[in-house]
């Protein structure tokens, strides 16, 4: 057959691994917002039924003739084009997979399943003890993981790459061995400030109408509600079923603001990368973003750049007043400004503001590296974590739930995710330097109301390309320089400059 | 291999085919509940690829080869033990589907495609032909598919034998060819009587109040919320993922109380057969109902023998007045138990009473058989249907959309299907007839709101079974008789006497 025919047939095949990947999709969806309770185990057999049969089509025979077969077609292709990139990634994830052992696969299903069931227990009853076996058998899979990509520069490199690809251990470290003494110095200056006040953020607010809000808030941002919806659940998330039906979803708290307001924005800024997406990638591995660090960007710059800006809520703020009269009539925009941005080292990650977050990633990220090279051991993981946490954030987490057993990540052996979170928040302010270079009066549109040009400008710069670039290259592209700290700092200095008053 | 590691070979293949159709179930449930309008294209593609593996593995030669394998093993077992039904229906299902060609599944898929999109305009501008030619063909795929089952008894046998397995053209004549004189009398009788009144149920009903009362009655008939849900929809259907999670969907009309009244029962019947099933039929085609007319026994039974009877109103109807005052306060228990059962001729078969109902299907069961069997010309169908109509029903439809063009079911191929709505009503008698034999006091349970009696009976005979046995067989196994239209006439005859006064 041609090598174009080829092609062809590698497209459908790509395809329907994609229609089968979406509807693994809807089962989650589903499994977390509708599902009622008696569904969990058959939803169980289906998603291991869907999985084995992507997977067997990802490894398959047919797919490693199609990958050599389309080989002279895309050599004489622009590598930048669409058809050398999906070629060229395609034939990455074979390669990956492939070399992983089907035993493998079985090991660690079953040693995360037994993980995660453990970690359950032990942070209920504040027992690292109970976690530990299950963590050093998750550990010792990560090391026979590592293997298969051997030789390799660093033994944490393969594990990162499935989440950041193309990354290496080395920019990490160099990215982050500069960026948190800086970050601890700008904790202290703030602690030396008075604190500021956030008290209504607090109060009772009826939940239908946060969530009317937030609703309203998505339809002026631009949200394309005819390829999107949003439903409740209990842990926000956003998943797509291809180009046409990219879905977020939110948790309202009766008692406490931030949660839906921002995260809707946070859910809808994932969303909106999906949808922004070139039409020829759907149903291609390429319509997801390029990485869980770059979609993290644009999550986190909705959330924060935007939905914690001052000339944002310039605009929406004498609306929500108008919602919830009561609790915010008598909280002026500069209070609530200060408010919503309020630094006080926590011991939970995912209640963090902006100016702590990345230091608990980081610890998070030094534990990980320190586990994988040696250098720590299991036994010793919660007493190094409570001795950096109060270095870095400077206090001392009262039990295990509060710290070393408060994310679900390595019970399930995501080892290499954390990176992701951090990574997200630097590209994040890359971006936002770059755009207000583009765009000088952008918070003037903002404050207008209009997001239109913004959210043009990264469609044109990210979304459309989904993954046809890798991280770096992307950021490289578009910013002029791979992945760096400085513009993140530079934000976080003056924005908390102005809050603090230091 | 062992024949009996061969038989649970085969059982893991059916399960993961009953999880790939669970998949493709929940992708449609998604679809007409949730999903938003840009995800219609993906979704089909999703819907193609799900279909297509599921067939592939159907007719694979894997199956082929453990039903052949397994025949010593189930030889020795009773005929009537869940793994010799089990292997039955599996041959069955696989001789039927390997018999039919590919270029005839693609043909069809096409020819439906167009006739679904022609018959939709025909209907719109009340001309028949522009269905016609599309018609036609829909009709000579289904003489193509039928030679794939030569010989046969009669030409419709193969068709009807999809949605009633076993069931034969003969018994469908001899049922119905008594049936429908008997029917046209009791119309008789009751259009020489007063009418009754049913004005109340056309006032404006608040829609939330509507739901509230419909999941009210759910609860209180015992409706399994663990294993279930409700949700909105255009067009209400039954869905289910395996035997943890079937659900129902209503439809609620501000300004007609019996659309989600009625709808809601119905619904929960179907509902009901299917979480009824034994434990061992989840992930087997057997978990699926003995035939759509069997399925239709169930959901006319809840939503007519029992939903639109005096005793169950006589439990139910204080509530429903005290959440709608102004509407039925001043309505008697008699006045709207009568004004629910109202009999009037109508052109449309969904919105016909139980008394004219079966009129409408023997119709279309005539028209199709009259078609296949080349008594009837294509181009003639509308005159007959007009003719017909005026003869059992006593009026004529003003225009095709009233008339001939006013189902779905043709223009998706659907020929054979129609029997089943009044096969169900037929069945549903004969065992409400057995029922109120083994539990007389049925009624004065019903009146004092106990439901679980009737409902374990039920469980017992006919839910557990799933589609252990055919039709035919169930039916004759729970009430000593094969599908028998006498009791069906005398319980119309009984409930329409008392109505009506004749």
């Amino acid at each position: 057959m041609p090598p174009n025919e080829q092609f062809l047939q590698l497209k459908n095949l790509l395809a329907e691994i994609a229609d089968l990947n979406y509807a693994a999709g809807l089962l989650a969806w589903d499994q977390q917002t509708y599902m009622p309770p008696g569904g969990a185990q058959n939803r169980g057999y289906q998603m291991a039924t869907l999985t084995q049969i992507i997977h067997a089509k990802g490894v398959s025979k047919e797919m490693g003739k199609l990958l050599d077969g389309v080989q002279p077609y895309v050599s004489q292709l622009d590598p930048d084009s669409f058809e050398a990139r999906l070629v060229k990634l395609t034939r990455r994830q074979y390669e990956k997979e492939t070399k992983v052992s089907a035993q493998w696969v079985a090991d660690f299903a079953m040693a995360t399943t037994a993980g995660y069931e453990a970690w359950g227990k032990a942070r209920a009853e504040n027992d690292f003890k109970l976690f530990q076996p299950h963590l050093e058998r998750i550990l010792e899979l990560g090391h026979q993981y590592v293997e298969f990509f051997a030789p390799y520069e660093h033994v944490y490199d393969p594990l990162l790459d499935i989440f950041e690809p193309g990354m290496k251990t080395t920019d990490l470290k160099s990215i982050f061995l500069s960026l948190r003494p800086q970050q601890v110095a700008l904790l202290k200056k703030i602690a030396d400030r008075p604190q500021v006040e956030d008290a209504f953020i607090h109060l009772a607010y009826d939940e239908q109408k946060q969530w009317d809000f937030g609703v309203e808030l998505l339809t002026k941002i631009g949200f394309d509600w005819n390829r999107s919806r949003q439903d409740k659940t209990l842990h926000p998330f956003t998943t797509g079923f291809g180009l046409g039906d990219i879905r977020i979803t939110t948790r309202v708290l009766p008692n406490y603001l931030p949660s839906a307001l921002f995260g809707t924005l946070h859910e809808a800024g994932h969303a909106m990368y999906g949808l922004g997406s070139a039409p020829s990638l759907d149903r291609t591995p390429l319509l997801d973003g390029a990485s869980a660090g770059v979609h993290e960007s644009q999550s986190r710059m909705w959330e924060n750049l935007i939905g914690r800006s001052l000339p944002f809520w310039q605009h929406f703020y004498p609306r929500l007043q108008e919602v919830f009269p009561s609790q915010l009539g008598n909280v002026t925009l500069e209070s609530f400004y200060k408010g919503i941005n309020k630094v006080q080292p926590s011991f939970i990650r995912v209640e963090a503001d902006e100016a702590t977050y990345n230091l608990h990633i980081m610890l998070r990220m030094e534990l990980e590296i320190g586990l994988m090279e040696g250098n720590i051991a299991i036994k010793d993981l919660p007493e190094v974590w409570n001795v950096r946490f109060q270095e870095y954030l400077g206090v001392t987490p009262p039990d295990y739930t509060k710290g070393v057993l408060q994310d679900v990540h390595w019970s399930k052996g995501l080892i290499g995710y954390f990176p992701s979170y951090a990574l997200g928040n630097l590209i994040g302010a890359q971006l936002w330097e770059r755009i207000n270079a583009d765009i000088p009066e952008l918070p003037e549109q903002f404050r207008r109301g209009e997001f239109t040009p913004w959210l043009e400008w990264l469609r044109e710069k990210i979304h459309r390309h989904g993954a046809m670039f890798e991280p770096q290259e992307l950021v490289q592209r578009v910013t002029g320089s791979k992945i760096d700290p400085a513009p993140f700092m530079r934000y976080l200095e003056q924005k908390y400059r102005t809050i603090y008053g230091f």
